[in-house]
């Protein structure tokens, strides 16, 4: 929620806007309408329904309280069934399609969600370009909160087709990719923080915006600690399962345990193990011998070899703690992340605005005696669960239902990923998933007491 | 399985194939890409599944073994992965995609699987001009089951689509119609039967196709009995409904009782009840007050008040027998109804060959004396348990698993439905279903003992 | 349903009632309260229940409209509760406590069901001395009934007994036996019959008890048929698990086959592997070699080795039938059962009236050139699915669910086992268990055509 | 954990040892060998599966590993089974029984765990009477942690008692009781704290017994914040419930409210509308109409009218939550909550030594001026995810997995309950529940900002 005056230029604004709308299309210019029909999990969610939910969240928090006043005529909605078809979880905005069923609906199809976007488009640009000076004010937060929340939906509709491909035997590739091969990112090193009373959170001057969750800023009494300058790596990882890391319940949280009793999960999601070995792939042991059975990791860029010098990824909060506790360690606090952090500047492998970065995580690079992969890469999980600040209170209507009701059984994860468009990440940026949550970009960054 | 020499002759061959595959991709025709790549449940599939399946079947059953013989050269699939896509349950061919993911499988899409069917028609083609005398031979009878098979799957691929377009509040409409209101078919009349030891099932030496499961012949012994000479209409089924046939467990079989609790059944599928009363809509009193509740059906030409004078379509065996123990009555066995119709012409309510035909069950029309509705319209649920005949044997080879393996659990059905393609009915066929399944055309008429 | 005039000598009603009543109680008393608390699944009831539940039929069926018109008072129920508690399936007779959570009820105890048993027992007793002639001819069916329903959860405790012993690393014994090995009873012989239209089911004119599933009598026409002499051995089955029996997918039903896979499949019910051989065990390979893996059995006389010469005992039907299959034959219908056995004397491997028979099936004893274990020992699969004969009606009342509502996806079983009462089984008596039930004393008789 | 030396006496260790084992079997002693049997759900267990998994933690702990150093022979197992069966989640202990089948093991019964129970005390007085003094500060600890793990499954004999007879329309009776109707506790008023940097946790050098999971000691910064004088009574929650409160989205989390919508909530666990207004019950509006709907509890003193003026009992977390936000209030942190309480003596409704005391939580009585209810009544929800304490780890072994593997997807509870026997509450103690949770005695006590 913007919590500081915004520019309200109402070029800027409409240049934002655009901008935004166009990156969903492009992700989605890669894809068939067959591919953008489907939900693979009720987690995930159709493409073609991401792009119109996004679409509706403009229709129903800018046009429909805001559109008369510049045409003068009452709203119309784009058709009559959308509000009950694309809104996600606002129970305060009415009814809704059950979300384990987003994938039976095929129409509107595709083509006529895009003829969906460009009118809504074309409506709300107008509606800008209409406004008076007031009306560009109070128009400004709700468009960028728009913005932003498109811009999560971009993250989700990578998150959710590379899951969707994984299901298929044909080994779908979303977008072709020189793979360059990590190098290695060396041992990770320690730095550390002094701790002591430090503020946390959005402060309520700052520039920009931010989501409500980040606020109110608060102080918070920390420890001296240490934090790894990079995220354990793909190589670490098959040391702690060679080392019978998915067999010890002793490493394990309880619930953690029985969901990868039941789940039966022997490595991270989209790894699988072939009984050929490929030259250059990873072997759990490390060795040379050729009949080792290897790894291989299913990407938005195909099938390959496990490289040991990437990131781990695609792990559940149960795993990365369960591997922080072979490793002697635990997993920072988000106060703890977010104090290290500070005002470094905010660059990272993110999202392309033209989709041509690497979809998968790369490699930390060689240490720089710094903290290496802090924005972008994979979102780290904290050991913090995901609650509100003192003081917070969720805004009033139905915008109050972005983030409040969600505060209860998720784990707050920390600084973006190589899905996160550019401008969407914050050292206060708080993202949260359900502990046995795999299918978004995860990764692990190792903390210590001093 | 052809018990039978058949036309060998090799344009006549071409022209059955060719026509049958036409039919498919004229069903198709009418659904978007999107359309084609939902699976609404498990027990349904997606169209673009189905093209591809009858696809693979000619192709693992005829080119697979038989092409070399013309060509010269070893067989090369179409594509290699996709006998583990199409394969639907045969055990014999390998490993299968799990049948309740087929929904998850956007390519190939649907115009490659376009192409899959053409190249695979102008191989067959080939395959059958190419061929002498003796190959001709012994491709009939296996094209002529491949053409039948095919068949079945344009009437599941309504059935499937009618299935998944009721889960959208989009109301999609697969094809336009004119509704013609019923008339009154009048009340229903007794036609007698006398009974006897009679000849049951397909005999050995009859012409044409009939699949395995349709012999051997044997006699059966049958007492006197009586059939309605209609289907149960909508406005009877109502009568069911008021008089709390929903309600009261001593109409029902133990096991349709729960199943209707845990269903929450209160009419047949596809029924809704609207608050809203529609002129010539029908009430559950008939009476004519304007504010009763009044039940609305959906249908692929839309959805629209539910016709008294129509049959009622999309119930169980459940409910029907339980129907039949409301009206004092009975369903008839499969032999029963078999002797009943004996060499009656094949016509009826069928799909026609333009897909033009109404695919909503017509109404019986006036009474004639004789039976009605027998052929198309509805499947007839008879209470014959599905069973293999006195000395049946499945086929030698993964085509022994088309009919045997299924012959548990489930009951018999009779007649065809306005779904079933021209030539695709018999009065030796027998289709099944199991006893709590309601996505077909069901439909049912009475029986008794004389 | 009794058809024909019962014994209405008081003296002998009184008698015949108590003796049923009484092998109740001696059953029970080989279990602690504990034991007979417990409900291991839903398809099982505790003990306590059962001893409950067959009272509360007398209460109902007997006391509650006849006690009156002896004792000249209102009916009193034993405790307001227990008509809900102790239906079992009788809508017609209330609400009921739902079947799932009979093990959740601890109180009354084992101790007060006792007593209310024996209140009941005084008050029919009471009621038949005190009846007269009329009184005593309408009295004479309904406690012939209710003493045939008590028989059939005599041997409903000792199935539930032996399932719930067997959740147990305990190994509880209900009974201490000499197990005597088994001889070898030879490989099977065939017993041929001519068929022919033959009568099928109770004459509506025939003396002594039976229930109304077992009639109407009428015609069925059999083709020539052989029947194995013997059941199918222990023995036999290791042959059928050593060949693949359970992988082999062409040998099942499609149900069958993915309820094995569901199941986990591996040997039948209560088989269980162990890494040590014992001396005289059987192994899969029947060899000697002593580090072979064996097989052990759970009886109510505890965990033994499996004896190949006994009868195999708790299959499914679908293994059953898969078993058939891989033999080359078939199972018989239940009327070439019915038929085959005839007039034959009822004897057999029964349940003794001091309980001190043998609860675990016995080897079939040397060749005899007739059918051996007719009665007895193992219920016997038939191919027949359970349904009316033609005809049928239901009794009115409540006493019309005790069978009919049963008839639909269960397939008929015949011929008693060894926790059958005597005096509880006919040549018509037809059972019937849903397809993959497991836990009843079930075994395989091959029947072939000739 | 003991943080500090203990009381190594003999005499008292043994008079310690023995208090707490008297108290089961007191607890014990209501109940029929049936009623210890059953286990109602996978959360609870059977009281006869209590008494011995409490005597087994003695047998593990303390006699497997020192008893030899008194007897001078070998460690022998009362029963080798009982290490299987009566091990709860010690993985380091190896294999065990199912939880979720506890309820499925009759044998050992009531009276054989009895015996279990007096030869494991006799063997454990033996040893702690044979003991030197060297041996008696390593077993001080060890016997200490027993004593309260034994009191910890006190509390749940009586939350899973309560929860099975719930299940029984018997309504069975644990102990009778007068039930003295609350007095009216008046409106709950605020006291207020300054917060500030304090210690939170059990301080490493204090006396007494603490379970490992309350320390270590640290600083926490605490904003000024208020606590409600007193729990929420029933007829506050008769106000939310009328005011719709379990209707209102927006007032719940989200995984609060589908689990409300799941498992369709309407009142607190035991609440039961009934259609008979009673003289003295609350009704939703207040009202004096006769006619009104009352709403009745289930205690282990039966079934009685909800008293307004008690404290709301057997609410989730969601629950709390949500009245919390109706009422334009929070709940407490884990960390104001013990500040608050600081060094307050240690008195309240508790479980009494001879189990003669309230089994149902009791008003609050008239105001004070000071915090109410603080211990015993009703396990207060906090808003505190349960998470370790900085530099928390656990002890090396198999008593590592008592607290720390539970870390996860629970809130924290403060302060005791009716049925926590004295003795056995601190400050600093910390219960977890999931959030889900409703069968404990868990209430609610407001907190606010100041």
């Amino acid at each position: 929620m913007p919590v500081a005056p915004l520019d309200s230029d109402a070029a800027a604004l409409v240049n934002r806007y655009c901008e935004a709308r166009q990156l969903t299309e492009r992700l989605a210019s890669k894809l068939s309408p067959e591919d953008q029909t489907v939900q693979s999990m009720p987690d995930a969610s159709p493409t073609k329904w991401h792009r119109a939910h996004v679409t509706w969240f403009f229709e129903t928090f800018v046009l429909t309280p805001y559109e008369r006043r510049v045409s003068g005529r009452p709203f119309e909605p784009h058709h009559p069934e959308y509000n009950y078809l694309f809104n996600s979880y606002y129970e305060a905005v009415g009814e809704r399609h059950p979300r384990a069923q987003r994938g039976l609906v095929t129409r509107p199809g595709a083509e006529e969600i895009g003829q969906y976007r460009r009118a809504t488009d074309e409506r709300v640009v107008s509606l800008i370009r209409g406004a008076d000076q007031d009306l560009l004010v109070e128009l400004a937060p709700i468009l960028e909160l728009g913005r932003h929340h498109e811009q999560q939906h971009q993250e989700l509709i990578l998150m959710d087709i590379k899951h969707m491909f994984s299901a298929s035997s044909m080994e779908p590739i979303y977008a072709e990719a020189v793979h360059d091969v990590a190098t290695d990112p060396g041992p990770a090193a320690w730095i550390d923080f002094d701790g002591g009373v430090v503020p946390i959170g959005r402060a309520a001057e700052a520039d920009g915006f931010s989501f409500d969750n980040e606020g109110p800023q608060h102080d918070v009494l920390l420890r001296p600690f240490r934090l790894a300058d990079r995220l354990v790596t793909a190589g670490e990882w098959l040391r702690f399962i060679a080392d019978g890391g998915y067999h010890r319940p002793e490493l394990w949280l309880s619930d953690g345990w029985y969901t990868r009793l039941d789940a039966g999960w022997e490595a991270p999601l989209y790894w699988r193990q072939d009984p050929v070995s490929s030259k250059g792939s990873a072997s759990v042991n490390g060795s040379s011998d050729g009949g080792a059975e290897t790894w291989r990791v299913h990407t938005l860029h195909g099938t390959r070899a496990v490289d040991p010098h990437e990131p781990v990824c695609h792990v559940s909060f149960y795993e990365a703690d369960a591997y922080a506790t072979w490793a002697g360690k635990r997993l920072a606090t988000e106060f703890e992340w977010e104090h290290a952090v500070g005002e470094r500047p905010i660059s990272g492998q993110l999202l392309s605005a033209d989709v041509s970065s690497s979809l998968h995580p790369l490699g930390a690079g060689p240490p720089t005696g710094e903290l290496r992969q802090i924005y972008g890469t994979c979102w780290e999980w904290t050991e913090s669960p995901y609650r509100p600040y003192p003081g917070y209170r969720p805004p009033a209507g139905a915008i109050g239902e972005y983030n409040g009701k969600f505060m209860i059984n998720t784990m707050v994860s920390r600084g973006g990923c190589a899905f996160t468009p550019p401008g969407h990440i914050r050292p206060t940026y708080r993202n949260f998933f359900h502990p046995h949550t795999r299918w978004h970009l995860s990764g692990v960054r190792l903390a210590a007491d001093v």
